[in-house]
């Protein structure tokens, strides 16, 4: 029985002919020469070869070791070149050209797909933000008063963004030392140790310790990524979201809960996030995604002009997310449930004056809905570690050395198919001596 | 009488042979091709130009169009081109060679002379962090209870890092609205208005404004920047300072304190600081600095052994800035006076496993001394707007469009000589309609 065709795909597959996430490859017979492809399936297409096969308009582009050259390029480009793609893959025509370009995914190493500017992390999940203040600051609001009225975020690390499969080696720091367990069946210290808030035992005079983090997190996400730059002192409007836009993927923001909770006062999350960010290899165009479009929850404030998506087209994504440790679903985070969408996140950013830039990431900030089998993260899922989350191989309060987190996610296309976002993959390894 | 050569400076100019800061021009004939000089008195010398006529080992890194590729070489090379740059400067052979490549600093265009790659910002003025403290949280600790333990910091946006020189136009966002003036001949509301502590009036239901700044201030401040690299997972000790920094200058960290105010619970400064960064045009070598350096102030804490410089070669750097607004001057914050060392901020910055890149910037934060007239932001210098700065051309709390804020600094040299750093300004332009 002849081998089936690359090109020839089962029906449904998440990786089809509507998809077509844009990455960058090496193959092991030349590890140093990066390549733009392009996912069809369980196989990648090398797209610079093929548009320099088919002397594209666009080889120059496509040829390029990161997605940069052609993110930048716009609106218009991207859709002729994604026009181009799926006429290579689905046209009879292009078959003998391209058949011999199409490599089996697993033969392959896949790489940092964009050279990143700027990293912004947002909060954007209600959910998330309340419980989170409802652990961090018991005695206050779960939200605090700006919440509802902007989309909080912050600028993270652009250099420690890395591929989704790179090893996510434990870091150290300073952190309090957590309380004496109060139950002697609680595996880990108790939940209310960690954060310093004004109530907390530890103000009046807390004493750091260094070491390994013992609150080691993921946070489920999901990246935009900027491709068309904006000059200063020029707001993108909400309408500007697809001109500037090129895609988004999976993110997981990984978190050492203790040294964020020790360290945020008064200016955010530093150490406790910067050691490592991971990126999923494939990043979805957003003209793939037109059918996932869907509105974001009803709006419980007015909004300032800026930001009022009352009568604008919905700019939220439906995105079922799946969070698996060690191979074990322990969420099912949906991306409808964000109050606040890219498209105002993107407007916020810009409206003081900022610029942007190619490689702009930014971030949705942990994804969680309203159920607690929907939370993005083990802060949540186990109440800072007071309720344990069980797997085959034990329980968790947060994450230990060898542990493998994967986020995996699908949108709704055409006909009822599906859309397949890039995985997100990442182990625990031990802190380095 | 025969014209000075530019070669032959004047007794004791801070910007002589014993300083040689680095930066990017550009001269009118040839607006877009971006070269590095070396700044010396009121001249600059084309120094790609000085490498390529004698043909020097570094002329393709002095050929290059930032100082990215000569910082990423490491420190023996920077010492060998400091002292090549010296030898065309000062030994009588290379005159002829060298007078002609010599440009008057005001024929030329400057630009920035790095590509940044991440930004971050301290907040390492013991004096600013308690008097920011006393006005924010009034009914808290001046520090909070890590301020002592950590060098606190924060990402800001590397993309909106700017040359000195680059008009700021005002920027525009969110914030509370405020409070009556209790004064009729308070020209500004009062201060305690704007911050949203959880004593302020506005906590209950407090509704955001929309337009410009009403609040724009600016921050003292100095920056370090990063020559060479380190990897992922491999701390930079206290000792690494000086392989891997490869310089400093003056920065500019432009605040809008009514955004900021609303905008930083919990995650921290955002568009606050976002819209503009300027730094200087000249990045002056660590090594140009030794006569300058000096122990930092005495620690009140002990501390973690990764910060712990109590037997360490002295980090701190004498560095005597001053600020002017309208060309006169409200401000002479002594860096000497800062609690946290830049080698502190790069062990602590790197302690969990962040890597370095080439063009990372690390600032210091608003320096500001223990004497009123040494605080380095309207901010403190009014208390908040509560108490006018006076200029000749009337008095501020915040600024006013049209005003030009300019820093300059320099540090004691070899006997008895300054170095001078290069002046950050800019100038704020209104909000764009």
């Amino acid at each position: 029985m002849p081998q089936r065709s690359p090109l020839d795909l089962p029906e449904g597959d998440p990786f089809g002919p509507h998809n077509l996430p844009y990455g960058v490859f090496t193959t092991p017979h030349a590890p140093h020469l990066r390549r733009i492809g392009v996912r069809y399936g369980s196989h990648v297409l090398d797209a610079g070869a093929a548009a320099a096969a088919t002397a594209s308009p666009h080889a120059e582009l496509l040829g390029a070791a990161t997605l940069n050259p052609l993110m930048a390029a716009g609106r218009p480009v991207w859709q002729a070149v994604r026009a181009e793609v799926l006429d290579w893959l689905t046209n009879p025509a292009h078959r003998p050209t391209i058949e011999p370009l199409m490599h089996p995914l697993t033969t392959l190493a896949l790489h940092l797909p964009i050279e990143v500017a700027d990293y912004v992390d947002f909060y954007a999940s209600e959910h998330h933000a309340a419980n989170v203040g409802r652990m961090f600051r018991p005695d206050g609001d779960a939200l605090t008063p700006n919440w509802k009225h902007l989309p909080i975020g912050y600028h993270g690390r652009a250099g420690t963004v890395l591929v989704s499969g790179t090893p996510i080696v434990r870091p150290q720091g300073q952190y309090l030392p957590p309380a004496p367990a109060v139950s002697s069946s609680s595996p880990t210290p108790s939940a209310p140790s960690a954060p310093s808030t004004p109530s907390a035992p530890h103000t009046s005079s807390p004493t750091p310790v260094f070491g390994p983090s013992l609150r080691l997190d993921f946070e489920a996400e999901v990246a935009f990524v900027v491709g068309a730059p904006s000059p200063l002192n020029t707001p993108v409007p909400l309408s500007g979201f697809h001109d500037h836009v090129f895609g988004l993927c999976l993110l997981n923001d990984w978190s050492a809960r203790d040294i964020q909770s020790w360290e945020y006062r008064p200016l955010g999350p530093f150490l406790g996030k910067s050691f490592a960010t991971s990126l999923a290899a494939w990043i979805t165009p957003l003209d793939a995604l037109a059918p996932a479009r869907t509105a974001p929850p009803a709006r419980d404030l007015p909004l300032l002009p800026y930001l009022d998506d009352s009568t604008a087209e919905p700019f939220g994504f439906d995105l079922r997310i799946e969070v698996a440790v060690n191979g074990h679903t322990v969420s099912r985070p949906p991306f409808s449930a964000m109050y606040w969408t890219a498209a105002q996140q993107l407007a916020h950013m810009t409206v003081n004056g900022a610029s942007l830039r190619t490689g702009d990431v930014f971030a949705s900030g942990t994804v969680s809905g309203p159920r607690p089998a929907e939370r993005g993260c083990l802060l949540e899922l186990t109440w800072g570690g007071r309720d344990p989350v069980h797997l085959p191989d034990g329980s968790r309060t947060f994450l230990e050395d060898g542990d493998e987190v994967t986020l995996t996610a699908w949108a709704p296309g055409a006909h009822g198919a599906r859309i397949g976002l890039g995985e997100v993959t990442g182990h625990v390894v031990p802190a380095t001596p």
